[in-house]
């Protein structure tokens, strides 16, 4: 069947389909409207066995600092130094549990700073990763790879993500308000009924977008 | 005119409207398909002359370490400290040529770092801003405002804000591709036929999207 635009109809139908059109639109908006708290993640290190007993002594106990938003997961009170071929940067945080690899995560900002060509990761994806200089009080390893800029992720329960339409390692964008307000692209969803709903972010992340840690982002699909 | 929407007509009238609808929005992304050159502004001071006296003795005459991207406006080889309530920061540079208020424009991670509650601001809207000490080889200066994170803001001149189809004073939004891919709300648009076209945006932004600078990004309206 074939339409004559010109059809007295045309106009008339154009706007019941206009606002079909904007009645679904509207519809999809609030079908989206989900917002996921966001965390900022410092400079900090996931360190194995092997490396705790060169850095630390053979069978070091780290004491705990204070919990991280994911369950079982905490900031200890020890911290180590890290270098790189133009400068060192103290005081990194140690997350505990250990690892099977120890992985360092800073900002570009530091990876500029220290002389690091980290790239941008997926936890514990380190294979090619950049090499990093670590110094413990007693002790100091050379990592030929496991320095990376932690990818934006938002950890979720298989709930959430069914709640959010989203499955395990979809990318999705997260939008921010305020002075500095943008997109997030590229934002990796990570589903495990062991973890808590939180965005993770690094500080570059969180100092362009003005955020402080604890807001709400939206997150779209 | 009242249009039965189970008319035979409806369906087909509809698909000749979204053929129409989806026409036009691909000529409408054409259209807006702009693209800007961006640089990367490090924490910089402007000075006045009579901090100048003060930071660097009477009159003192500065010398070019190399030209910036803005017609006129150079990097000068001297540098000065700034200091916060919590630290300082060294070899900041200073940008010629001298202005009538003096100010220091800082990422975030240095206001963090320094200590400072620096505002996001349009360069020159010092009013209420962050307080700071600058250190000179010749002497101190407290001031009282002055210390701004500038606004992502994209120069241009008459004739490209007519190509574009953008005007002084607008927030535009800019896309970034890649790893870190994202956009940039409140981006200002600033019109002059002094300046060159280039998007001026701080380490804090170019870190968090992986801007080294040099690079082409789309401006969407």
């Amino acid at each position: 069947m074939t339409v004559d635009r010109n059809h007295s109809l045309y106009r008339a139908i154009t706007e019941a389909v206009m606002d079909e059109i904007k009645a679904h639109d509207i519809e999809l908006v609030h079908e989206s409207e989900h917002y996921v708290p966001v965390s900022v993640s410092a400079r900090h290190i996931h360190l194995a066995q092997a490396h705790v007993d060169i850095l630390f002594g053979k069978d070091y106990t780290f004491q705990k600092y204070k919990d991280m938003s994911q369950p079982g997961q905490f900031a200890c009170k020890e911290q180590v130094t890290i270098e790189g071929t133009k400068s060192q940067i103290e005081r990194v945080r140690v997350v505990a549990p250990l690892r099977k690899e120890t992985q360092v995560e800073v900002s570009r900002t530091d990876a500029i700073k220290l002389g690091v060509t980290a790239p941008v990761r997926h936890s514990g994806d380190i294979k090619g990763s950049a090499a990093i200089t670590i110094i413990g009080p007693k002790g100091k390893v050379y990592l030929q790879e496991g320095c990376i800029i932690a990818d934006r992720h938002i950890h979720m329960s298989e709930e959430d993500a069914k709640r959010f339409g989203v499955r395990n390692l979809q990318k999705v964008k997260v939008e921010v308000d305020g002075d500095k307000a943008g997109m997030m692209y590229n934002v990796t969803v990570r589903v495990s009924n062991r973890y808590a709903l939180d965005m993770h972010i690094d500080t570059d992340d969180a100092n362009a977008f003005g955020i402080k840690g604890q807001e709400y982002l939206k997150l779209i699909k």
